[in-house]
């Protein structure tokens, strides 16, 4: 057993102090673990368009400070609270924000991963007791992010938000698994079941537009078109399968959904939205072929608006779903990405584009603004 | 061959002169059919909510008089046209609205009904051609409904609109399969999926929704809950397989999705929107469960109206699917339908609640706009 095991831990953290500023390297005070909880040295972390979300956003009852961001991890475990047993000091481990209590109805149905032993708030602190489990130097608590709160060298997470992995894989790739990633993947294998042969469009190619990219790849979609402003990610797309790009900017007058109607012969199978606009959920519903189409919402509305649909393109048998997190329960499908990394079919290595130290954890902030990077490393210990 | 073959009949037809005029009974002559085509002799009709919506649609594209409506019916093949190869003289066959030409790759994919090799459209005449193969005493053209206008003793369908049936299943029972009561127990099946144990939720209990609960009743849902605003419907929905009913008038304050939720411990498994209003297919919507819930609009939007739906629910794992006719591919699911109820495991005999001769078609309209009727069988000959 550690030393540190049943006693408070202290270690750096980022922590952010109002929206919007930059986060500052204080140090902190981890608790010791819970009853269901563990504590986790965090080797590596990378930053998720949610951190950034709640980091600028300015008031409201889910902006709540000081607070450690960070979602995205992988760590090893360096002690464990009461009734944990299925994972042991030293052993690999990737938090998530969604958990998987694998108890409740929707755990264990093929059906869901909206675990409703816990449920998802992002303003939840530790879901056993609501509270967190970090105290800044003048004892103020330091609120929790999505229960992960990666932004530190220690961070304590239930049980429920773990996933054991194989220690084979490179920590930075395990990283890439704890979200973005992840989502994407799983939204093309688990929520759209893309087959081979299928034509799939995706709306907005961030980290997790390109995931889907490579789920759809892997699955040997025959089309995979990409629609971004950014015309140079077609070229960074490649490499996850994509074959056609559409820029909306070149597309004068025509809708795109017009567009990809006269690419597809009538309209794609699968319509992946990856950014967060109603207007755009709705452009990726007309691009769905009748019959069996299916549109695929992953991404948080920005502003709460509604999404519009014309019924009748319903009727014409047009689907529409949404997912957290794209269909995966951590403890049981990040296990089989990891080994499909390790089989060498599931490409990692091309989201990350940038790596830093700890240190220089607001850079990343820049980069993922300012669109110049997938996925920023962020070692713990470079 | 039959004497007729080949050559025009004259037989009585009830023609709609002007939107919403009672129909009157005319002597019309029916060409005979052309190539892909049958010529079927009626033997009983009913009136479905569709036909209602187009006889009384003032002025509007989709508003084509003088016109014969009627597209639930069953008959008996009186001659084929050139290229017919798997009915012939004599057989009892069903025809229906959506197409089903077996060669186009939503009809031979599992996954769609909707046929795009004919499409569907509520002003087309005969899909081959365009046009009608009815006219009236002084020459001119009374025009087709849906491609069957089966409110006439003989009338000319597509091929690709004709379902042969197995003559064992009473006429009258048979008629009910053309179009409502295939939609419903459709939707439970092929769309919805129902499984033994799940929460069904049906909006609108005309002959649509009650064949939805059905369809519900034969997959042994645990519960099926029917909501109309006419009380009787619960008596007679038990039938089906209803189990539990709400009238939104006695719900005051709380809205249906409430009142659902707390029946369900959260929400229905399945909801089906079976009346054909926006606000109603969100009231469904908002009544499902996270994780897997789905509604299916059956539908048609009475006003044109959009649907507005929560994004969140979206990412919360609710799925929203539509369908005509309920998934049902007319040559193969109807043949099973049939022998469902020869099985004595569908119920049909229920959704017959009057019978009427031909002559007095227009009180099967009364019946129906009033409420009074599921289906009124109207005999070409009492």
């Amino acid at each position: 057993m550690e030393k540190t095991a049943g006693k408070p831990i202290r270690c750096r953290a980022a922590v952010c102090r109002a929206a919007g500023e930059a986060l500052v390297i204080e140090e902190i005070e981890v608790a010791a673990p819970k009853s269901y909880e563990v504590r986790i040295k965090a080797l590596c972390t990378s930053l998720c368009h949610s951190d950034v979300t709640f980091w600028k956003m300015p008031s409201s009852p889910m902006s709540i400070f000081p607070r450690i961001f960070g979602h995205e991890a992988v760590g090893v475990v360096e002690s464990v609270g009461e009734n944990v047993t299925d994972v042991n000091e030293g052993e690999i481990v990737v938090p998530v924000f969604f958990a998987n209590c694998e108890d409740c109805r929707d755990c264990k149905s093929k059906k869901s991963n909206v675990c409703t032993g816990f449920g998802f708030s992002p303003t939840q602190g530790m879901p056993g007791d609501g509270t967190s489990r970090s105290t800044d130097s003048s004892g103020e608590t330091v609120h929790n992010f999505f229960g992960v709160s990666s932004f530190s060298e220690y961070t304590v997470v239930d049980i429920a938000q773990v996933a054991k992995i194989s220690p084979e894989i490179p920590i930075d790739k395990a990283c890439l698994l704890s979200c973005g990633v992840s989502t994407g993947v799983g939204a093309a294998w688990k929520v759209a079941d893309v087959e081979e042969g299928s034509i799939v469009a995706i709306f907005g190619l961030g980290a997790v537009g390109l995931a889907v990219a490579e789920g759809a790849r892997i699955r040997r979609a025959s089309k995979i078109i990409g629609v971004d402003l950014n015309p140079e990610k077609f070229e960074i797309g490649k490499q996850f399968g994509l074959t056609d790009f559409i820029n909306p900017k070149d597309c004068g007058e025509k809708p795109v959904s017009e567009v990809i109607k006269e690419m597809t012969d009538g309209g794609a199978d699968y319509c992946f939205e990856c950014i967060g606009l109603a207007s755009v959920m709705n452009d990726a519903f007309t691009s769905c072929r009748g019959g069996w189409g299916k549109t695929i919402i992953l991404g948080v509305e920005m502003h709460g608006a509604p999404l519009n649909i014309d019924t009748y393109d319903l009727l014409r048998g047009k689907r529409i779903e949404g997912s957290f997190f794209g269909g995966i329960k951590a403890k049981t499908d990040i296990p089989l990405l990891v080994q499909s990394y390790l089989n060498k079919e599931l490409h990692l290595d091309g989201f990350i584009t940038h790596e830093i130290g700890f240190e220089e954890i607001n850079a990343a902030f820049d980069l993922l603004i300012q669109g110049k990077s997938l996925r920023c490393i962020i070692w713990m210990k470079k």
